[in-house]
């Protein structure tokens, strides 16, 4: 009998999500049916979306996330003992799947080495980068970009991809460290925002030829003065809006559909579950980058199952560099 | 010697433009050089877009416009006295121009009877509602518009292309007459916005299958309320903001953010003089669907250019009915 720790969201988060409003909880699985198997949890990813994905309907469901687990068990042909997956099996050790929507792990690429960057620049967030980056903001050279939440695992990667396309950038983050990681990376200006004064002011400093392009994983008060700042003809491209997700009402800000208007903006949000037959693309030129040094990443790693809350806790206190991932 | 009145901005607008920030004026106009022609305003336009275009750097000039004119004196052969123009002339009786942007009017359709149309269907307000509307809504058959200020010279337009096009269409405008008006061109639904009671539930009521497209023309909370009800990959086109024009500050309203993010949705502002070289597409369609009936179209009709101030107030007042002229 095979026995599995999973997370329940017990309590409906107000403001940021408190240790309290979880459960650890053991669950014993049935055994594997023809074309199933059993998969053991490797690697945890935490993201900011998941903050969103709670709400009164999921509460007594276990916490959504990806994965990268081992298969330990198998009666699916695709799926062998010892095989690595990649797949959306929540908050818990063990999960049995019939393999649908999960990725097999390419071990050339994702060797035990990098197993996490499946969760990483080769995962969600690095398609994220990849094709919502270059199919929303459209990049041309010599154009100016900003992004904020810059030293996340999304961001950072967005501004690496702007500068092998020849763009100017311009990098918001919340710490001193997060903009010296953002300046290694070669973002031409990064900015702690937390320190900055006016956001306005600093745009006009940072962006002497405007705004082309605004790639936006924060909203809030970067959405309403960025928009206003662009030039003609700009793309914005909104990923996330973490800023937003822990309010318990939803925010007023000044409106800028008046800018949209008269600038013929582009806004387009993106979710990167509905491209997923175009991941593969993506990772094949990413890895290309990363192995001619010209795409870095970074990860945060917390150690241990049990310390999966204090990992997503530090998605909203702001204390990672690159992509959050837990260790099981 | 030949003399030409015209409106000047005297004073910046603060709020709804007042008759006494314009002076009319008389000016003494000198002689056609060779490539000039001289025309006579025959119609004039007055349009929302008006308000914002007025700023501190513009005080004094005359007030900016489109109108259609009758060239009554001419250098320049491709303008022959006799014919009629439509051009950017601004509020005045008589212009000298040399022809750069201006249409010479075909008049096997612009007949004696059709000249104002030039300003209307078959002139800007027309190639707003077509190109904006299909380049950024994109419809397809079934799906649900949401059109505001519905009853103006781009909105009814809209509406009765998306009727073309198989979609259903909701329209909102701020009379009893002008639903009455939307109700005969063919709209599903059409509301009195100021005495609807609750913009929400309105739209859930007259949008049971969501909103796909929204074509907005008033911002506002029209904007904040309509885009998080919005479908998965909804398309919303912004050609204008009457709602804001006379606002001495940016209001605040709602985030939408993680609407357009969750939704993926594209929003788009569109200026219609960035794809001038396309009009002539958008008039050629248009005219055939005038002639078989399938487009109707409507002008207010304001006589005298000591006038045109009146006509511009009642685009604020909300007083008219399609599209707002001015006969000379």
């Amino acid at each position: 009998m095979t026995t599995a720790r999973k997370y329940n969201v017990e309590v409906l988060f107000t403001g940021v999500p408190k240790k309290s409003d979880f459960k650890i909880v053991e669950e014993t699985l049935r055994a594997i049916k023809d074309g199933e198997f059993l998969a053991e949890a490797v690697w945890l990813s935490v993201d900011p979306y998941m903050r969103g994905a709670v709400n009164s309907s999921t509460i007594g469901n276990t916490m959504i996330g990806e994965q990268v687990a081992k298969v330990i068990e198998s009666k699916n042909g695709n799926f062998k003992v010892g095989d690595y997956v990649a797949g959306m099996f929540g908050w818990r050790t063990k999960t049995i799947s019939n393999g649908d929507r999960v990725r097999k792990l390419d071990r050339s690429i994702y060797t035990d080495d990098k197993l996490s960057t499946a969760l990483g620049i080769l995962g969600m967030p690095g398609a994220t980068a990849y094709l919502a980056f270059l199919d929303i903001c459209a990049p041309k050279e010599g154009e100016t970009l900003v992004v904020t939440g810059a030293a996340g695992a999304v961001g950072s990667a967005v501004g690496q991809i702007a500068k092998i396309k020849g763009c100017r950038v311009v990098g918001f983050a919340g710490s001193d460290e997060k903009v010296q990681y953002l300046k290694s990376l070669g973002f031409d200006e990064a900015i702690n925002y937390k320190t900055m004064g006016s956001l306005k002011e600093t745009l006009e400093k940072t962006c002497p030829k405007g705004i082309d392009m605004f790639f936006d994983n924060v909203g809030g008060e970067f959405y309403d003065t960025i928009i206003p700042q662009m030039n003609k003809s700009g793309r914005v491209t909104i990923v996330g809006a973490i800023s937003q997700y822990n309010l318990e009402n939803p925010e007023k800000g000044t409106r800028v559909n008046r800018s949209i208007l008269g600038k013929e903006l582009t806004v387009k949000g993106f979710v990167v579950y509905s491209h997923l037959p175009r991941w593969p693309e993506a990772f094949k030129t990413m890895g290309e980058w990363i192995d001619k040094g010209q795409l870095k990443y970074n990860e945060t790693v917390t150690e241990g199952f049990d310390n999966m809350f204090d990992a997503f806790a530090g998605l909203f206190s702001g204390k990672n560099l690159g992509k959050a991932v837990v260790k099981a």
